[in-house]
């Protein structure tokens, strides 16, 4: 979108863009409660590549895998003043279990926090059991009055992970390490370049007291928090009673960590990187990374060229990378083509009856639509061809995506700076501002205050809005 | 616990033996609300390994992954008659969301037969669209009164897959399919001799036409059903209206099966293959294959030893092992050798400064404890002899829990032999009695008939009960 729209993106527009290929793309479908969604094959084709990325990076980081029940006793969600205040209005009740009125009623888990801290205060017992740390891929749930695919629904999926430490610092440290994991998945494998930053007090979590953040800026100029990363100090370690026997033989108090990264980097990846021809997916999380289309008008062609394009599937898969064959009979080429452009397939492999002769493929990458982006190429060096290709486009797309952002990333010196700069995309300005201040220009311009970003210039400024001194920028956006 | 315990298992011995080990050995504990279970690392990196495993089969037979709502509109549950008798009572019920009461009241999925009945009855128009063939990783709900950890709780964990059809033979190959993807990865993943199987009409699945299934014998001689294949006929299609529109451009209805496997298979590796000092996992699916114990008294042992532990383990990695060095300061290595036989690592690497001066190392074997699965051997060769003492374990424990499950087999020819076998293992005899006969033998001894073996003789005999005729063994035992 980011090269057909640019300029002004009309926000009706874009809605109607996305929400029209998420379901053409067969990406996801709407379940029958208000609110829900399905994931379709090729959308959880695309999570399970996210899963496996994530997972990963959360294995070599020290963390393991364990699976906390989805219903919670509700008198545990009210042990935490904050927590409570922020989920209470969106939880889902069962009342009924087995046919009879449950004693006390459960809620379907919005997050873990609670019953995982429950849990932790029977398994910690010494320093010697910290830190604890551990993952949970499931889905949640939160009653969403406005719902949207991908980026908020009833149910979603995600990962929580969740961990306890014996110190302040310790737990700081946690949360500030998977706030980088999740940085390095979104650039590296997502191609969306983040800003990692803190939210500000009126902007965390409901129960922490610090949130970090990766905001990324969608091809409407809008921000998208794309996964956050929280220190809880020791709110949920005093609700709780997570306790530990410190060397001294003396208790003390837990400090605790949660962090999170759902399917809503779906709807990042398709608002970042789609454009009017459709989905254009990063080659390192692509279900599908070459798309092989043979071209023929007969049956003796059509062996021929079928032969050649299963012999390359085979050559490519070999390399590892994720091809398929389309050799379906009731499309044509042309309506092929398209088909896959708009799934987002990185690179089309063309196949014809002349190829087949010369010894050549054609080569299209999506990135680059049209002539130039489309190659013949001599058919014993489409390997490697095409594992540079792959690598470039997924370079191409982080650095279009970076470009854009910047550009419409703008230093504002004034409140009304501030109100133009976010109808085109961020506003970056030095901030001294107050709660209250926040929530005004939130009312008065639809933008909120993103993140305070970790990158600052280390120097001081005059607060767009106060006047005052400020010794930190602060991003302001209107946000998805 | 097969050959400690042979000959006459002791039923309240193998329950709090097995409620024990699955707590003592970390796979597991009890959730804060009734009948849950938190599954612990140990126990979730086990499941991980059997959602591989089978994840690989399903893709390789056609199916891709997708997923459906957890909360389902309880009309959904009544339109299949039979489906709503059998789920209606362990339904849980969500009537609150939001702060708000409910038009509908919802489901916590049972199983998702319905949602997804609803969902391809409106993704299916054209004989082009079929099979239909998906599967769902996930969680259900089930309000169980009489629960146990992995083999009956209140929220479990599986995989369900749900494909539509265009032929009645397509479908009932899919179901038949299915059913030998399980009986393959129980037999070669999980070393779990299974029998597959037919279900009686009482005993199929609510809505099926016919239930296949995988039985396995416990270490006790009760019976485990450990996997079923649904072949639904056209119930589901006409309950939700699922059709297609045939090569001559006529209504159809689709017909449909559903299958699932779940971590009652966790309970099934531990019933089948533990023993008195703990698990005993199959290398194929243990979580480690090899723990290595440095062993040593001094600073001096220690740097040398660890070091060649360290370099050992890398050495291992390289060839694709599971292997961790036990580091740990605070144990002696007689405790970590408790706890990792526990724990049911199939190899256990020993080494000591006298192993370091002779370039050798300690192997011992967690199927043959004791002297005789003890071996030194040459450190240069250890590679390729733990990848060969590793097959040979997971060939191991398949033929120790196949002669053990034959030994404990007995073909009756009497209602009074029936009775007598059901106390030690499986009773196999001629069948043909009615639906009313089978639930008195059930009332009488409190073993059912498991399952028809697809696999027949292929003559007739007398049936042990009636004295009719019959052309059908049917095996029965108690069951978990």
């Amino acid at each position: 979108m980011e090269t057909e729209n640019a300029g002004d993106p009309e926000e009706s527009d874009f809605n109607a863009w996305y929400n029209s290929l998420v379901l053409k793309a067969g990406l996801a479908d709407y379940g029958p409660v208000r609110g829900t969604m399905i994931v379709k094959p090729y959308g959880w084709a695309l999570w399970e590549n996210i899963q496996t990325a994530l997972d990963k990076r959360f294995k070599a980081t020290g963390h393991e895998n364990a699976a906390f029940p989805m219903l919670i006793p509700l008198s545990f969600m009210e042990k935490e003043a904050h927590h409570v205040q922020g989920f209470a209005p969106e939880l889902a009740i069962v009342t009924h279990g087995g046919g009879e009125k449950l004693a006390e009623p459960l809620a379907v888990r919005p997050t873990s926090e609670t019953i995982v801290g429950h849990t932790y205060a029977r398994w910690i017992q010494s320093y010697r059991d910290l830190p604890l740390l551990l993952n949970q891929w499931n889905s949640v749930v939160r009653w969403e009055m406005r719902t949207k695919l991908f980026l908020r629904t009833l149910e979603f999926y995600w990962q929580e992970g969740h961990t306890a430490h014996a110190t302040a610092q310790e737990a700081r440290e946690e949360a500030l390490r998977m706030l980088d994991v999740y940085a390095d998945f979104a650039i590296n494998e997502a191609a969306i370049p983040v800003i990692r930053g803190e939210k500000s007090e009126i902007e965390r979590f409901a129960g922490a007291d610090m949130t970090l953040t990766i905001e990324a800026m969608m091809g409407d100029g809008r921000a998208l928090q794309s996964g956050t990363s929280h220190f809880m100090g020791q709110n949920f370690a005093k609700a709780f009673d997570i306790k530990y026997t410190d060397p001294n033989n003396e208790l003390q108090y837990c400090w605790t960590t949660s962090w999170g990264l759902s399917t809503r980097m779906i709807g990042a990846i398709i608002m970042v990187h789609g454009d009017n021809a459709g989905l254009v997916f990063p080659p390192r999380l692509a279900p599908t990374q070459t798309i092989i289309v043979p071209i023929y008008k007969n049956d003796a062609e059509k062996s021929e060229v079928l032969g050649v394009a299963n012999a390359i599937r085979d050559e490519l898969i070999d390399l590892n990378v994720r091809v398929k064959v389309d050799s379906r009979e009731q499309y044509s080429p042309g309506y092929k083509f398209n088909e896959w452009e708009q799934k987002g397939v990185p690179v089309r492999v063309e196949i014809g009856p002349r190829d087949v002769q010369n010894n050549t493929v054609v080569v299209a990458r999506r990135d680059q639509r049209g002539k130039e982006g489309k190659q013949s190429i001599v058919r014993a060096t489409l390997g490697p061809h095409l594992l540079a290709l792959l690598s470039d486009i997924q370079r191409n797309l982080l650095a279009k995506a970076t470009d854009f952002r910047d550009s419409k990333t703008y230093d504002v010196k004034s409140y009304d700076e501030l109100k133009q700069a976010v109808t085109q995309g961020f506003a970056r300005g030095w901030w001294a501002g107050s709660n209250e201040d926040e929530k005004r220009i939130q009312e008065e311009t639809k933008a909120t205050l993103r993140c305070l970003p970790l990158e600052q210039p280390g120097r001081s400024g005059t607060c767009f809005y106060t006047g005052k001194m400020a010794d930190r920028v602060a991003i302001f956006a209107r946000s998805y």
